[in-house]
């Protein structure tokens, strides 16, 4: 993956960097301003399910790190983001069954990041976050994957719940942590899948949780609500490597 | 567990401190200072075998909060440490095998923190850290742990090794976490057992390492060198979980 500039600034700068198919997280845009050029970006935006804050003068002041923002501010991708073609792909040249990581509203840096590294460890061909209430991949973020950004393909989606029945259409079918779920021991975690996982607060969301085929649930024994969210997406992937493994030596 | 407060200063407030036997973690000297009340904080604080660093005034002035440090500050343990007397007498009550978590270099506070919150979960009885290289119980472990540092008790000890001998004579095993030993899925991880985990840069130190019965590796298929401390210590901890299930079920 490439390392990208993280904001980018002005009226031209942010409509060329559009059109040259940048990935572009979050636009700021003066409030009130309906110009030509204002309209193109918002028209770009709207195009590509990017982000519009409409924000005061001061805010944007605030922001600009040149000065010279012209009422237009724009957050890149400080890396590239990936495909789910392309993770599908990797997956058959390796002639895997696919396994993705499919986050939902996980919003903090460092979580993402860990989450990433493991997705590399356990041998996962993708991480899938939401386009919104997802942290986007920062250098807090690659710092926190300790260079697994730079393996492990993100890709990021408009709408989870769409981007599930696409794959299920593919042969994946789904499993969310879910603490109301059945035990991961006692489920069948083979096969080509894809595992979501939700926040610490609350977990995955209800229209995402009912696109899963299964809930698997993590078992607690203590006086406390729940696991770190990346130490739980660690715990249930290890438990589909654990169940891979097993399978591979039974069929050996 | 009770929460204290973490700076406190001048000579007659540290030299009270360390006799009304509050845990102190580290005491701040003004390089060069050798009137009687330093020689007693010095004489308190090699009792104890607390960390003391000779600093010069600017930096004590940097740390002050009161701005009248007399030449001393110290830093008391924002949580107050647990024994481990009292996680095995924990242990029996609840006709539990003793699970211990021995943290060595773990100087990240967030990953303390998280590994609390994990053991809470994993029914672990308590997590030992050493006295050097190890984060305190500082607010930002507390928040980090979700609550968990209020019931699974942490203890402090001068020397990790020394440690795990006097807990093999009591009846517990040991098991660290290392790339180079054997597979985790192949190990029988359950009875009284503690379960070490290193940092992410060296692992185990070498002293502490040949002190383990077994050397337990997660099995990894990425690009990158190793997973997060934390999560690492939640999917070794899990394999115990599941070990720990599945003879009680095949005993059942």
């Amino acid at each position: 993956m490439r390392y990208e500039e993280l904001t980018i600034e002005g009226r031209n700068t942010v409509i060329e960097a559009f059109r040259s198919g940048k990935t572009i997280d979050k636009v700021f845009l003066l409030d009130g301003c309906q110009d030509g050029p204002i309209r193109t970006i918002l028209r770009e935006a709207k195009k590509r399910d990017t982000i519009v804050h409409f924000v005061k003068k001061e805010r944007l002041d605030q922001m600009s790190e040149t000065g010279k923002h012209q009422g237009v501010i724009a957050y890149t991708a400080a890396y590239e983001y990936g495909t789910i073609e392309e993770m599908l792909k990797n997956a058959e040249e390796k002639s895997e069954s696919p396994f993705l990581i499919l986050l939902d509203n996980i919003e903090d840096p460092h979580n993402l990041g860990s989450i990433l590294r493991t997705a590399n460890q356990v041998g996962a061909h993708g991480v899938v976050i939401p386009k919104r209430h997802a942290a986007g991949l920062t250098a807090t973020v690659a710092k926190a994957s300790a260079g697994a950004i730079n393996y492990t393909p993100v890709a990021k989606v408009t709408n989870l719940g769409k981007t599930i029945d696409e794959l299920k259409e593919k042969g994946l079918w789904f499993v969310c942590g879910d603490m109301d779920g059945e035990s991961m021991y006692e489920l069948d975690l083979t096969g080509p899948i894809g595992l979501v996982v939700g926040n610490e607060g609350s977990g995955v969301s209800r229209l995402v949780r009912e696109k899963c085929d299964f809930a698997a649930s993590i078992p607690m024994y203590g006086d406390i609500d729940s696991l770190n969210a990346s130490v739980a997406m660690g715990v249930l992937s290890y438990e589909i490597v654990r169940q891979k493994l097993q399978k591979a030596n039974g069929a050996g």
